[in-house]
């Protein structure tokens, strides 16, 4: 996604650190109280500029979100639509996903959402494609056991892959849909980045992989 | 596929029957003999008028094929290219593949082939698709343990059921390709069907999917 250097970024996300907070392994095991309720938890893993998990949190008023996005000048626009539309079931982590054992505690997140993450096409590049086992074993530990992953992207690579990796991981498909705009559907929240590929006449795959119980 | 009435189908089939095998139950665990070599044997279900088992044979003399083709009609074009290439590794069973437990023995084959099967689109029809959990279990029997299907298609639907019906039983994806004519690849035998699709613009879609061991 494309990075513009914003200089009031810091600021801005210091100002409202009460939706990106600033030390998310202070409240490992105690995410229910950040929500203060009951809720499940769902996570976006590189949540970009927002528009997918915004849209589910209104879909889902009864579903809390988490969504973790590394880049700063990325995240500052999931900020400012929180904000607007004061959805108190949304909070953020400007981080890196590579450690999500420090944030969460076991069984404390009830799925997670991959949506057009980096493809990372080259083979020397696969341990950092967010379905690459090391991640998956991260997923599964933060999870309960049945947890799904819901997986969304235009690429054929990362989605070929991805199939196979879950697979072989030993995860159950339990969803795979090689065309999900073929039919229209309100309950599919788009991405930025699943308007403009389909836009552009790219064909958006879904998978949803389940961990074994 | 298109099925013209035959009438001279019966004698020809009658006539190479060194070809097309009249009963297949009395080879059952003896289809070493049938071939007069312990080279492994891979099948095809459903193999139409046969230009990728007799492509594949060519490829792969150290390998015999039996293609099994419930369409008497449309078997006998298979039987024709198998008597003038002379090829020596296949075989034919002009059968309805849903009792493969009468024709073979536990592991004696070595890979079965599931091309642009009917993709029976109704759900009341699941049963029928060659991916249905009781096909799943037939060819769980007659493969040894980490035996491979090999499934080629343009079918969406059939292709994404195939993909979450392999993982429920407990298979795993060791492959998928979600447009097999995006590379040129000399190794991939074509299908009747497979060269029509695609010279329409279809996608072509390929799986390998392993039982456990
Ligand atoms: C291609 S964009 C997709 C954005 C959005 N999900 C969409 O579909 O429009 C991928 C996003 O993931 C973020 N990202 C990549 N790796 C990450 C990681 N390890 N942890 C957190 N975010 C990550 C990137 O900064 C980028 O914003
Ligand atoms: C759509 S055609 C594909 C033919 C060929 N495999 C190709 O790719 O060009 C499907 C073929 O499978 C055969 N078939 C369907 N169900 C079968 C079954 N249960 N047993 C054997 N053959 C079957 C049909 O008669 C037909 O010739």
């Amino acid at each position: 996604m494309r990075q513009r250097y914003k200089p009031w970024a810091d600021d801005y996300l210091k100002e409202k650190n009460y939706i990106v907070l600033e030390k998310p392994s202070l409240h490992k095991g105690e995410w229910k109280k950040v929500f203060g309720n009951n809720n499940p938890i769902h996570v976006e893993i590189g949540s970009g500029k927002g528009q997918f998990i915004t849209g589910m949190a209104k879909q889902h008023p009864d579903i809390n979100f988490i969504g973790i996005e590394v880049a700063k000048s990325i995240i500052v626009s999931t900020v400012q639509k929180v904000d607007e539309e004061t959805l108190d079931n949304v909070r953020l982590l400007n981080e890196d996903a590579n450690d999500l054992l420090a944030i969460f505690e076991e069984n404390e997140i009830g799925q997670i959402y991959l949506n057009f993450s980096d493809p990372w096409p080259k083979n020397r590049h696969e341990k950092r494609r967010l379905t690459f086992r090391s991640f998956l074993e991260q997923y599964q530990h933060i999870l309960p056991d049945s947890g799904q992953i819901v997986l969304k992207t235009d690429n054929r690579g990362l989605f070929e892959y991805s199939l196979v990796s879950f697979s072989d991981y030993g995860m159950k498909l339990k969803e795979v849909n090689l065309d999900l705009h073929a039919i229209e559907d309100e309950a599919n929240v788009k991405t930025e980045y699943e308007e403009k590929f389909a836009s552009m006449g790219h064909v958006i795959y879904r998978c949803t992989a389940q961990f074994s119980s």
